[in-house]
């Protein structure tokens, strides 16, 4: 029965390799492209009369990329002084580098990390272009992005041969929801993925480590410094500046996921964990749902939209839970970049007429206050006394998960994302038929949330 | 407004002297029969051989009795050696008087507290015949009468003067519902209201200590030794006896209705807080309340069948909580000694469909077991994970309130009053309509339940 399974969990493995693998074609278009942008941007570089050294980076430079993956990364590596710190922070460089490619007639958009850097569309692949500052391995880094040509440095002997595997544990990581460190997915970045591989020796390993996890137990040190101590689910000493937790961004439920799909994976192998293929469920029983939902706010970075998403879902989460009702699971989503949306789903969407408040104990001033307040009011029953307290029954004054939401949306700190669903719509989802009076683009959002069960849960196949 | 209100305070107990001071006629016709019985007492423990002290104690020794009160505790005291301590235990001592008793036609009924005691009827009294062992101050008590005879001695001189005083303070007590030290109240003794009389010099000084009391940072002793602790909302030592609390059986509840009733009546003088005149209430607003009744167990001591109704009682409030319901207030009652009852109000008598079920960690061993038992069923919704646990939505158990009073009563360890509970009838009332269709004798309690204000808490009249 183990060496059964054993043999399946190879099985798999084996299998999916062959998705995680690009095809010698795609592999010479990556680096076709990667080496035409290089060289362009080093006569760009020479000729504005900057010293600088282009590099490739990230997952086309570690040959750890997904086939189909149109990103890479192109890093100008400036010397380590004043003048040059100055022009990538105020992002003078970059617009210098940006006129030059406009007069290429090259396509290009600013962003924006902690200092400006550009993003070009290039033969169909999306190619950043980051300014940093030099830094040698124990100085502290000017910018974040200063690190990057150093963890290029670090895995490229360490990462031989382990790159399939890095491959199969980014897929799965993708597939189950967790792979990206941006804030909208609260994951595990590609260079996680990278170290993961590293510290257990390869994407089985990772996986059977995983499976035995407890979060805000873990702590990966590749290197002998350990010292600092962080306080996150997940901790993974970024070998190249100990003072750094490479898993910082990981949430717990992120970090929980990965564990049980890891545990999972083991216990009933199987292609769900790498193949895109699930259908989108159509539960069969329902709990209320409330689904309130506005305009994606156009020309915010992604990062602020969904910080401002998460922060909003946490207040309506606990304001709902103060008016009496029983939140169960809140959902975010931006679908297709079209909508900001949140999901809750509540035990119950209309509360009873009335409600028990508990008052002050007896024995403070604030009783007598108490006390005036209910004694002339006719729909209130009490006050009388319990467990030292004054106590009333009185008329509910929220009664719908939806005036509690909207109440709870009113009160959060202002900002786009609230802005945008203020103005928007909200609707209450009791069956699945009534998913199609939201917008087409959020439907499927709305079944997924409502059936609330991982894609890769599956019923075991038999035998 | 200050010294209208001093006056007003006074006024109102000037009129209430007048309910609490028994007429000339009836103090006479409660001496001859404390007289007469103590002396036909005498008679009958000296023609039995024995050696015994017959002595009037209690109210009527103290002489704060109030009107209409027709018990009179006599006290046969008996010297502290083996023989009378055994015939004390065993009851031998009180079955001879009985005996005697019976054969001058005189109806008694025996009665058990630490040991056998008689009540006669005589003469339209009650009269409690209790054998006690001499105790001397220092000593220990045998059994818990013999400090009795130490009582009288102690407040014979001190309490001269305060009579009417403790009368004012046990009238108050019983209007507010806290005058007695069985369970059924749970409330002040007569000897503890006597006590914190000579203790604050008066009834009005502790109405106005009480009303600035906190329950658990209140310890009274009218001596010098202190030493003890007692862990209980009100401490009050037994000036003859260090290692006793007298205010043991005061339950939080009954110590802050005091306080709450000193504090308004201060506020707002009143006859409320003296007179019995307080209609039943109808209630405009009522809460969903469940009442539970069957039939006064026969044959059992009261402080049994309230010891078992209050342990009920708070069973019944654990489970329907763990259910998922929100009580609100529960009473016990049992009118004219022929129903028990219990009433418990809840924000919501039936509970939605479905109901959230947190399941273990995803990194437990117990997941596993989770994910088998739910992933099969059609009536769940999940198993997702949030918070790092594995949760589903599934069908609720018990929805409605009468479910779980019952599943809970049936879970309560056995006792005369659960079987006659459940031999009993539960009824819901959602309206005052719906009380008629209880029986007439617990009707009235239904309404004062519901209605849930003290009868003292009045609106203040105007001026």
């Amino acid at each position: 029965m183990l060496v059964r399974r054993v043999a399946r969990v190879k099985d798999v493995v084996e299998e999916a390799l062959r998705l995680v693998k690009p095809s010698q074609e795609e592999v010479n278009a990556v680096n076709e492209v990667a080496k035409a942008i290089t060289e362009m941007l080093s006569g760009e570089v020479r000729s504005l009369g900057l010293e600088g050294e282009v590099t490739l980076q990230g997952s086309v430079a570690h040959n750890t990329w997904l086939p189909g993956d149109r990103d890479i990364d192109i890093f100008i590596i400036l010397p380590r002084n004043e003048r040059y710190i100055d022009m990538v922070k105020s992002g003078e460089l970059i617009r210098e580098l940006a006129n030059a490619l406009s007069r290429r007639g090259i396509n290009w958009v600013m962003n924006y990390a902690q200092h400006p850097y550009l993003t070009l569309a290039y033969n169909g692949f999306n190619v950043d272009v980051v300014p940093c500052i030099r830094m040698s391995m124990g100085e502290k880094p000017i910018t974040a992005a200063d690190r990057s040509p150093l963890h290029t440095l670090y895995l490229r002997d360490r990462l031989r041969g382990l790159e399939d595997d890095v491959r199969l544990l980014k897929l799965m990581m993708k597939r189950i929801g967790v792979y990206g460190a941006e804030v909208k997915v609260q994951g595990f970045s590609g260079y996680l993925a990278e170290l993961l591989t590293i510290a257990y020796g390869g994407f089985l390993n990772v996986v059977k480590a995983a499976s035995g996890w407890v979060p805000f137990r873990v702590r990966i040190s590749l290197t002998a410094h350990g010292g600092v101590r962080f306080n996150a689910p997940l901790v993974v000493i970024d070998p190249i500046d100990p003072n750094r937790n490479v898993a910082a961004a990981v949430s717990l439920d992120s970090m929980a996921t990965f564990i049980a799909a890891s545990r999972r994976l083991l216990k009933y192998p199987s292609m769900v964990f790498f193949r895109d293929v699930a259908p989108v469920p159509r539960p069969s029983v329902t709990a209320p749902t409330l689904v309130i939902y506005g305009d994606y706010p156009r020309g915010y970075v992604e990062d602020i939209v969904w910080g401002q998403l998460r922060s909003i879902a946490s207040s309506i989460w606990n304001i709902v839970k103060r008016d009496g009702f029983k939140p169960v699971d809140i959902g975010l989503y931006t679908p297709q970049d079209r909508y900001v949306v949140i999901m809750i789903t509540v035990e119950e969407a209309e509360l009873p007429p009335l409600e028990e408040h508990v008052g002050p104990p007896v024995w403070t001033e604030e009783s007598d206050v108490f006390i005036s307040k209910y004694i002339d009011s006719g729909d209130v029953i009490g006050p009388f006394i319990r467990g030292g307290r004054w106590v009333v029954i009185r008329a509910r004054r929220v009664r719908s998960i939806k005036d509690s939401v909207l109440r709870g949306l009113k009160a959060v700190g202002s900002g786009v994302v609230r802005d945008s669903l203020l103005r928007g719509e909200v609707k209450l989802i009791s069956s699945v038929a009534q998913v199609s009076e939201l917008p087409p683009e959020i439907r499927d959002s709305a079944l997924v949330f409502m059936s609330k069960r991982p894609s890769w849960l599956t019923k075991p196949e038999p035998g």
